[in-house]
């Protein structure tokens, strides 16, 4: 029997997305859970709530918040953290090639690498030598997969994964969502959402609070 | 020696705080820490975001979400739960009774009734004859503390409950804040700040995720 899948939404500008990107691989491995890595842009779907800019830029008590709880989720899971200046950082590029990435096999790493880069190294994920170093370190030739990151065919799949993310109901980053449509929402939801993926059919799920 | 205190900031009209107020005595006992329960308006702070309604009416994807996720919290804890009818009610005079109930003894016990008025019976807590009603199931004579809760004494009470809560960071409900100063927002973060709230000074907290 195959294993159940879970899609999981990343966004490489969101901040809780790091530790979810960084831990669902294990942890979906000790669920026996597949998980379908669907990078998107949350950059339209906040302009269709009218933001131009992050929320947490935007409202700043929310944000001052968001930084101090992310520093203590971080120091909890022994995750190295430094917050990213300038805030939010372009994801685009990065979306891009983790599309090809994941298209070509190296993908799940790459996303880990922009991750640790951006939350952990203090790197611009919106230069392209910083993209181009961390796709050169996983053993891949950077020229072709940012030139494959810059075809239509990529740009229209980064395009529909976005579109797809916007019409099941994502609204924010990290999102899962399960094969019956069950989503979660941001990182503390992440083995709720787990455990919900292999729940047993009709049956609630209790999981640990 | 004393316990620690928790200082934790509710608002009548938010979901979370439902959970939350009905399970942080059991959880605060049990962690010996003493709290201070503090009614608050969001409203005002709202207001100052821009916002003259629930964020989870003006953003119906997050606000979709957020009745699904209750809904499983709900069920998970086995508490109850009923969607309210109009949302968000008025909570203006519900939060001026808890005040005086605060300062009379009943206090706790009315806005637990209140958030099972609210959210299990599927009363409207923004009509005095309920929370009348409320009251005088507590023992309590309705009348005067109607009246004490219509008092300049009351109003100014909420009044300054609320800019204190803002000047403190709060921008949520519920919001918990340890005697260090140290703010969680949310039901999730309620067993992470009894933690903190405990832990030795100077000694990180390692809570369960």
């Amino acid at each position: 029997m195959s294993r159940p899948t879970l899609d999981f939404y990343l966004e490489f500008a969101s901040t809780y997305s790091y530790p979810a990107a960084m831990r669902i691989g294990a942890l979906a491995a000790a669920a026996g859970v597949a998980v379908r890595w669907r990078p998107f842009l949350l950059g339209p779907i906040f302009k269709a709530q009218g933001w131009d800019n992050s929320p947490f830029n935007i409202y700043p008590a929310k944000g001052n918040y968001m930084w101090r709880d992310l520093d203590r989720i971080c120091g909890r899971l022994e995750l190295p953290f430094r917050r990213p200046d300038p805030f939010p950082q372009s994801s685009l590029l990065a979306a891009r090639l983790a599309h090809v990435g994941l298209d070509e096999g190296w993908g799940e790493d790459f996303c880990r690498a922009v991750y640790a880069a951006e939350f952990a190294d203090g790197r611009s994920i919106s230069e392209e030598d910083v993209l181009a170093d961390l796709v050169y370190d996983l053993g891949v030739a950077a020229e072709s997969a940012l030139a494959r990151a810059r075809s239509a065919e990529i740009k229209e799949r980064l395009c529909a994964t976005t579109a797809e993310a916007q019409a099941r109901g994502v609204f924010g980053a990290p999102t899962f969502i399960c094969a019956d449509g069950e989503l979660f929402w941001g990182h503390d939801r992440m083995a709720e959402a787990l455990a919900w993926a292999v729940r047993p059919a009709g049956q609630p799920v209790i999981a640990s609070a």
